[in-house]
């Protein structure tokens, strides 16, 4: 049986996928009505799971995921940095269109005062309507004053930081730069770990952090066995500074970035059998996903974007193109799909499974990328828009990336280049991005021009949520 | 179940490993010898199977070979191109010691009088007189004058190409250098085709190769289902010029390249389910790898090392490391093994799972890897010779690699560098070779100096079997 094979004869069915789609065969609160885990890792590069292509970085259970569910090999971010990309993933929605994304900060810090507006509907409280029981564990970054926290965004519980895990630093002065995160301990960074909204532990204990927030997760999965919950894990980790718990060190030859990334791995096979004990695995969608690429000035304690150029903080296919795995046995049809999806299409996804109609009141981003997970049809994406900060720096267009502006991480070198002719890519041909094609290919250029100026159109100026931040001597 | 799990305690089996090994198990030409099949591709990149990260080669074949079997992620080639590499797989030797690599030329042409040497044991010799079937199909590359021939080397029969696909070449006046490839056809290259000893057709018919190479090995499996049988399946694509059949051209979103690699894919999978067809599954254990790196040069028609630094014709892990995959339902324990391993190794390999003696008369390079295959035990490899031509390049001590010299495919752009203060890589921390640490490890910078001494004073010169050439007027 040709169980992964996916020449697929395209199917259209241009009809089926409206923005307006509903199903309406569940029933709110009905047990028809699949339990859904986003389990989110925090900078994972493409090239950083076995099943991805590492070679010393080995991760059974998300191989097991992969093997058994779908590989998503062209899925994306809408955002290469923290912040906008939890936004995007969260609302469905660029996030341009939230104001949670900025030219002035790439992400919301300790002293900023933003986050993400009541009036976005994130997917926790799209399913808290359809009758699920939410819980948020790890990294929030969108906001950390009481009103943008979890619970007060669809969430019944919360257990995390609510940013970066580098942040609030107290750094000794003895210390150097590079010692902080090559021998870090937990007090260098004076992060809070909360309670739902209340501070649990300040500096949270990193070395035990990931293996906390693998137990709360089961915890949640066995005490929500009789109703539909939905779970979102974001993993602060391995976001830099890294840290493993005692039994997970050295166990990887990767060394301390690898040890850490088995560490999530375990924890995936910690959910598969608490859904397995349970008996809920046949209910339960899980997926797998990274909020953007490697931080690669961080050497080897940033990950790999395998074959892809570059990492996150870029528009370049390693900053954007992330590891994702989708797994429901005896649903997701298993096979490596190298068609199109991004996260924006979860809220989508997460909508149709559960019986609830989307928005309509405002313009979402997003595909129901669910006929995909179950019959293996054609994706209904076709376009991606790469943003950094408010500004499209790229788009793709089928198998095609043209890229307006480019520019790698460090900013300090300035290597911003505004090209006054865009470079072109077939980025399933030549995914690392090498071989620029556009002379050979001017109506692929147009045609994608045109589609960037439709879609800018379509985008609202809103207030800046990142801006703001209060300043360090107050 | 941890099915995949590596962290294996380590057994030390140094007295079970011994140059001399032997098994006296099985029997001569008794059943409970098991079929062997290697399959080997020609300049498939450590990145360009679906199982090792590729977005857009589709290879559900291999991915589940490596799923039910043993995937290889530290697997070495003997050398990073074509005659030299086989040589080392099927001698167990690195190239030097039979003369076949060289200083003047890459490789064997079609005007070159050498060729493997009569007092080399081939693979095929060597279980030839364990009682086996022997059959060669596709590139051979050691030799093309008669006595150098496989069925002068081991094997009953033979049916392929004796050198590269891109050789003998008669370009029409009117074609460029590139079209000859980018739209290349087989009266291009005036390849001969030959059956046993005898030429069958020239120029062979490249569009239909991979196909007939794939239906000859599944004829040979099914006429010798009753006795033990080696088939050695050495395809000459996707090495340029790309030509895949009718039905799988326009497959794979990767292009020609992608759509030739899944034709040999397609063929594993052909091999397979004769395999099962006969009830020889459980008997007969499959390897696939490849002959060296990515041909970097031809661009979109040449594949990718995925994450690792540069491809064929270099010693950097790109073109040396490949994708290694060994498959054998209930004997073959699934697993991800990051430990080292090389195509020097299946001499061994093959000679201990036939119960034959290994050679006394010679130094033999390779290590039997049967306990890693079938009770996941360490490794014994833990050194490799990066050879290009007959000088070492570079070393590997367990995770350390010395580079003396590096140089990359384009030898005209003169970047041959020999380090006066050689470089040195954690190549399983940093597999993309980004950071020298020779500084921080002195001490592993001289152990591996000692080690490459010890090795290169017990190399004896041979006779050079590349150099000599025929030249072209005559």
């Amino acid at each position: 049986m040709n169980r992964h094979l996916l020449q697929l004869s395209i199917i259209s069915f241009a009809g089926l996928i409206t923005l307006l789609m509903s199903s309406t065969n569940p029933v709110k609160g009905q047990k028809s009505q699949p339990n859904i885990i986003i389990i989110f890792a925090d900078d994972l590069g493409y090239g950083d799971l076995s099943c991805y292509g590492h070679p010393t970085i080995i991760t059974p259970q998300l191989d097991k995921m992969a093997y058994e569910g779908q590989k998503w090999t062209n899925f994306y971010v809408a955002a290469s940095v923290c912040t906008p990309s939890r936004a995007g993933l969260l609302t469905g929605r660029y996030p341009v269109r939230s104001g949670m994304c900025s030219d002035k900060s790439r992400v919301l810090f300790p002293n900023s005062t933003g986050g993400i507006p009541q009036n976005e509907i994130t997917i926790a409280e799209q399913l808290k309507n359809a009758g699920y029981t939410t819980a948020a564990v790890g990294k929030w970054h969108l906001g950390h004053r009481k009103e943008f926290l979890p619970t007060n965004n669809g969430f019944d519980s919360y257990f995390g930081i609510p940013y970066s895990n580098d942040m609030d630093r107290k750094k000794p002065k003895e210390i150097s730069r590079k010692e902080v995160f090559w021998e870090a301990k937990s007090e260098y960074f004076n992060v809070p770990l909360l309670k739902d909204e209340a501070e649990y532990e300040r500096p949270a204990n990193q070395e035990t952090l990931t293996k906390r927030y693998n137990e709360a997760a089961v915890s949640f999965i066995k005490e929500n066995k009789d109703k539909p919950f939905f779970l979102y894990l974001a993993h602060n980790l391995p976001h830099v500074p890294l840290f493993a718990s005692k039994e997970m060190l050295g166990k990887s030859k990767r060394g301390l970035f690898g040890d850490v990334v088995q560490e999530i791995d375990h924890g995936v096979g910690q959910i598969m059998e608490a859904l397995k004990e349970t008996g809920l695995d046949e209910n339960t969608l899980v997926v797998f996903t990274s909020d953007n690429g490697p931080w690669l000035s961080y050497e080897d304690h940033g990950g790999s974007a395998g074959l892809l150029h570059d990492g996150k903080g870029t528009t370049w296919e390693g900053g954007m193109r992330v590891p994702a795995i989708f797994w429901w046995p005896g649903k997701v049809k298993p096979a490596v799909v190298d068609q199109m999806g991004s996260t924006l299409d979860l809220f989508n996804i997460c909508s149709n499974l559960a019986g609830i109609e989307m928005p309509v009141d405002r313009i979402m981003d997003g595909y129901d990328l669910s006929p995909v997970l179950l019959d293996l049809v054609q994706s209904p994406r076709e376009e991606l828009y790469y943003y950094r900060g408010t500004s499209i720096y790229a788009a793709r267009k089928g198998p095609y990336k043209l890229h307006y502006i480019t520019e790698t991480e460090y900013t300090k070198d300035n290597n911003k280049i505004v090209h006054e002719k865009p470079l072109l890519y077939n980025v399933e041909v030549d995914p690392s991005e090498k071989y620029n094609i556009a002379d050979e290919f001017p109506e692929v250029v147009e045609a994608i021009d045109l589609m960037v100026k439709q879609h800018k159109a379509k985008v609202v100026p809103v207030k800046d949520q990142l801006a703001e931040r209060i300043k360090k001597n107050k």
